[in-house]
């Protein structure tokens, strides 16, 4: 089961300015092979499939916890594309759309990916950086948990390339934020799944760590996640579950050699978030629509009569 | 944010047979058009695109909320399926896979979904039950909450459709108590959505319900559902969050017609759940793998080493 | 713009027994790359596309007029995979669904393309025989009236190797009957196609004719159209447009050496269409559900205002 | 059957531009999730699969007869993306490609959708503003009547959002003119599965209309179609067919609350159509090629022959 | 470039009966996520965007040469597919369909993959075990050479687990000698990726091998290539380039400890291939077609011609 | 069997500048449905599923050679797509990526497939113009051959329309050598073919050629290659087989009308190739990564020791 909090990993700043093709290049962290969708997918169904569950508690645990931080970077990255596409906030959510008559939004049509005003409203999607559709594709889960975890291994470095490409194309602090986040949180991963995989082969394979090889000490937005130690740091992502993770995690194992240095150690719960940034509608383009003043004030009694 | 907890939203009996195209049809309700995933990536996508959201607290917490919820339907039916393509479970994790040249898998290369074998191993995955891929197609999130949440019953109703069907081809009590748990609380979803759209347009569109128009007392596996008012009761799914779901569903509001009368109510948090079922790994299949009983020792170290 | 009938092009006899398999073939003639959504697809956009219309009237209508008759069959296919899937129709749609507890469906979890009946309801949809959607790809639309043209042929000559392997799999006489049909029409295509090419690049690439080499006298199920010419003639599929296409088809030009002899000719309008099978509803599968009577007797009020 | 007419449902002004990204935006409208090919792929296989079609004439007829409309909704978007991928005529297409080596399509290779240029000609095809394909998934035909008509009825609405924000991103005459007037359309046909749904259920859902919440007066091109009072008919688009529509649509039934008042009413047969677009070939673009001239010439011969 | 002899790279017993089944599961190793075509693919575009060749000799080679074998991989298991569709060989290619009208090809429709008939008359397709198409997602080729080569080593890794689950369902010695061999050579690329990295970062990662954890003294049908040393054999499957591989394999590199020992050798150019089974025309099919034994006689002519 | 052979089939001049919408423009003839992955797949799959290979010669080989060289024109394309997405070498792969935080590749946000850089580093994929994958939709593979050779006419016929359209778009030499050398060699497929089906149905099918209807003395880039004859020339692409192809392509058959005049000849064997472009890594990408100094050193040791 899984339970729901109201706010970020990491908290956002504001875009600057409306970026649709910034938010295009971050759905590569989405729906791509090498996305947020697919490390979830990859996680949350090797976790319902895992085999011989409590006799292989710490991997299952690994496998099982990871997966609700993954929920975590899709709802990360999908805020990221969102608020890319929409742009700074203006308070512009009342008042109908206006006369629209004027092509207000003739820009739109040369996106990149014009379905993303068209049809999702500025919202993200599970697609990638060319609009093709994440799918089961990207799923490897066969039970098998060597070639599972060196699945996720490579799934991780791979990871961490895109994200450093998809960086490297961004000015807006608001991406560069989530990469700067999900690059240190990724090498946790990465760092997870190799001593994961060491434990069982003796195989040293966090000596591939990091890779590419740039440190993160090169990646501005990296550092004040850094100096909290969160690249040292694994969550259960639960109340009381998925402990056993510190039999990989901790025990002695240090920090990787490019990073701040330090033991790393296994945290309950899960670290304090950011706030949800708002997304302000825009009528003219029919968010949230209905006449929004009087969709708000509904809004507002049924909020009054909840608590 | 999210969190998991180990356990599943409904604990389901041990199936008594291997019967992978159980299997395959349970997997209509995880990767179909009107399967879990669908409903999941739906909700999920609409919470992180929603407009306005703190002006609009009780549609976006219903949204968000039930987001948790449908995670756990997910792996509600990811496990049926994995159960039933499994069998009963007979501790066979042990030992190596020993002599396969006698083609002891002949049987599943007539399977209907034969890849549910030979790739996942028996495991669930985000297809429907022809074998297509779960994808984006299967979303609706435009930012315009009418039209989101008009989408949103619709899907709920074609999901009761679908999973009735399912329930209809399925002899084992496994998949059968996957749907009869299933149908229960998509009643609610579906319920919960008409309220809110009933708030917002004043059509009373909850009379369309049920749809089908078939009361669940006839589903025997609902009952112990029903009984335990289930179909009146609303999580938040959030340690704290998303209480203003209140505001549509409870004031008075009552169950449906042909359920078992009373009021709604919303519960804070989520109910208790049931026991996961431990998938004994099947060494001929290599599943675990390695060489179990060392890769079992390893962990049993490990995991006293986590405490 | 198009029109509709509420009719046939060819009376299908009711099927003999409910044989999903059968369907499940069919539709390979329906969504596959040489199915009735191809011809209809190809036809359709290049039809749409095409350059130079009045120029080129004789070559535009017969591409223009052929999209209507292939509307006709995709909607004769469809039938046929419905009426297979459902079987012999036995009156049954009154009632409500009975008791559905006892798995009243489970047949339908080991047939080849369960969601057939687990999300159709036993209804057709454009997929192929292995359960593959019909996309884009199926389409060549090049705006080269040559290209265009061969790429039918082509097509034609593939479809019709299609509709005999379908046919050869097949007892039922529903389906048999579909095939027959379409072998002759089909027929009539690659002709039409063919002489068109000729005209314009004096090829006589109708010699290729017929492809695969069996003539229709094997076919049983093909003889009463041969009889009545239908191999001979081109429909307008028009009150009064695409007249022109006399001017490649007819003339003079003769029937294919294999079939029945005889002068090509056009017909103004459509042929006599054969009734609509009734597909009966089934209660228990929630088709076409509500509580039907009650239903049904809304129908017959409305009807009676209608007139 | 079907039946074809060489008219557009309305006619269409010239493009005054090139505008391939125009285009592109416009096949939204053609193969996305809420454009013309899924309304007319639900339609179509919804009345091929109908159950019980005799018991229940009205709703089976209103299907059946909106499927041939939607049939000339994708025939108004494709010349629409057409003629805006070609820009104005100039009777261009004599004489052979000239000299090609000067790279006369450099433009092309920046147009957001390529492959309409380098595979299509300029043509439209069944993909939606990211290029991605129309398929299966988008097509719900369940054999249930309510959750059909309820599929329908928010497919409807859905398609009214896209088509306001397509619209929003065009200057050019002709797309505007081709969402002005599927605005009108598209409402009778929500209004109207909202009557039908309302007769079976006593839900007054068409309540929700018009959603999004602006009325068809903000939108200039509407206003014609809303003057001659498209808005308040129902076609059978059928001879003969389909009449029992009236049952639903009339009866005292009125228009919708913001648009022109008057009652509903169903007009046997279709409307007058408007001439549809030469769209002239390009010879450097090999549209429509071989030598036109003689083509063309060959073309004029055979049309006098056919007469 | 390319070259092709007209041999297979293993030479395979002809099957004993028909199985279509059979040939569907050994699918999975020809279109499934960790087939050939993923192989062949992955090192193909790898080899073709392969950054700094010339400086990175030794690597460069190593995908590229494997490339070419992974061609005759797909190959093979595409000869394995096809044969088994078929079954024994009895010389039936001669005279005409004979009377088709009796349904000879009954069975046909209810195979696994019905399509394998009725479109492919029996031949392999680039799809997996549940008809799913190949396509570019189960491509990785970044660039970077360390996260190219640790996919390509977790993909033959993953490879080697599904060759094992096929091998397992298998009883007829056509798709059994086809695992045979793949496993062996299989085994030898997992081997030459593991050592490649290796070089790179020190990681022992060869120690992962063999995963999954079951030698290949296990599989009868691989003994006759262990035997003649193939597992510690790497071609260059070139005349004279590709030969710097030796940088990689050899040098004193050993067999792995599972198999029969040895030093790694590398040879240049290819093994002896065995015979390509001919695939006999079956006329009922429509396979070759034509007048078969007039097609044949102007193929004896040709033939003559040509020497 | 396939051999490679390390050097392309034209020697690409090097690009004037980077320019990866003309990349794009070129993916259309990589992996569009008339690009050459669909040649080669085509070919490939029949030769592999070729029936009465030994009877049928000539035709088998026809097929089973020219897929060979389909695998040359595959990876001609794709270094194309490489070169023009990189742009001219500047020997830029040493040293380290420098500081990245500037966002270095702003600029590829804005480029029509961002993918190919966020995930290709540049690279080629088999994906259209537009970034929709290939796959098997594709592909014609029925073991008819008349069927199959008259898919495969129209394919070629197709194709060549394509590659004109794309040379239409492009200013740099290296995509514009791309095509004129894939023109003249596609136009020796297509002859090739339509001898091939000359031969079995007797009709003059060569006699569409050329089609689109220009000459090749118009491409300024086609012109070397006809000068040494390319467009007269069959490879067998094999060291000793395939020699049967001369029953088909000789004899006194003669080049067609338009192109330079003399009789078709085989050649044993292939032409003499053109150099690989060396695709300079860029460290700022992560290509190759490592420390590129140290890999090389690693690199230029192991080629050492390989000799």
């Amino acid at each position: 089961m899984f339970m729901r909090v109201d706010q970020l990993q990491a908290e956002l700043p504001a875009p600057k300015r409306r970026d649709p093709n910034a938010a295009a290049a971050l759905q590569e962290l989405l729906g791509g092979k090498y996305g947020e969708m697919s490390t979830l997918g990859n996680y949350m169904f090797q976790s319902f499939n895992f085999r011989s569950k409590d006799k292989l508690k710490p991997f299952y645990s690994l496998v099982a916890s990871i997966t609700a931080e993954e929920l975590g970077h899709v709802e990360l990255v999908s805020n990221g594309v969102a608020m890319l596409n929409n742009g700074p906030d203006d308070d512009g959510d009342t008042g109908d759309g206006g006369d629209i008559s004027g092509a207000p939004f003739e820009d739109m049509k040369d996106i990149r990916l014009a379905a993303a005003f068209l049809s999702g409203g500025g919202g993200a999607a599970p697609i990638n950086s060319n609009g093709a559709s994440w799918n089961n594709d990207f799923i490897t889960s066969t039970g098998n948990v060597v070639v599972d975890l060196l699945h996720n291994f490579h799934l991780e470095c791979g990871a961490r390339l895109h994200k450093l490409r998809v960086y490297e194309t961004l000015t807006d602090p608001t991406g560069r934020e989530v990469c700067g986040y999900l690059l240190v949180r990724g090498s946790v991963h990465a760092h997870a799944y190799a001593l994961a995989l060491k434990k069982i082969t003796g195989v040293e394979i966090e000596k591939f760590l990091p890779t590419p090889n740039i440190d993160l000490s090169k990646i501005p937005e990296s550092q004040k996640y850094l100096a909290e130690g969160s690249h040292r740091r694994l969550y259960t992502w639960s109340p009381k579950d998925y402990r056993e993770i510190a039999g990989l995690w901790g025990n002695g194992e240090q920090a990787l050699p490019g990073d701040p240095p330090g033991e790393l150690e296994v945290v309950e719960g899960m670290p304090d978030g950011g706030k949800i940034h708002q997304l302000t509608g825009v009528p003219s383009a029919f968010t949230p629509d209905y006449a929004p003043e009087e969709m708000f004030e509904i809004a507002r009694k049924l909020t009054k009569k909840a608590r």
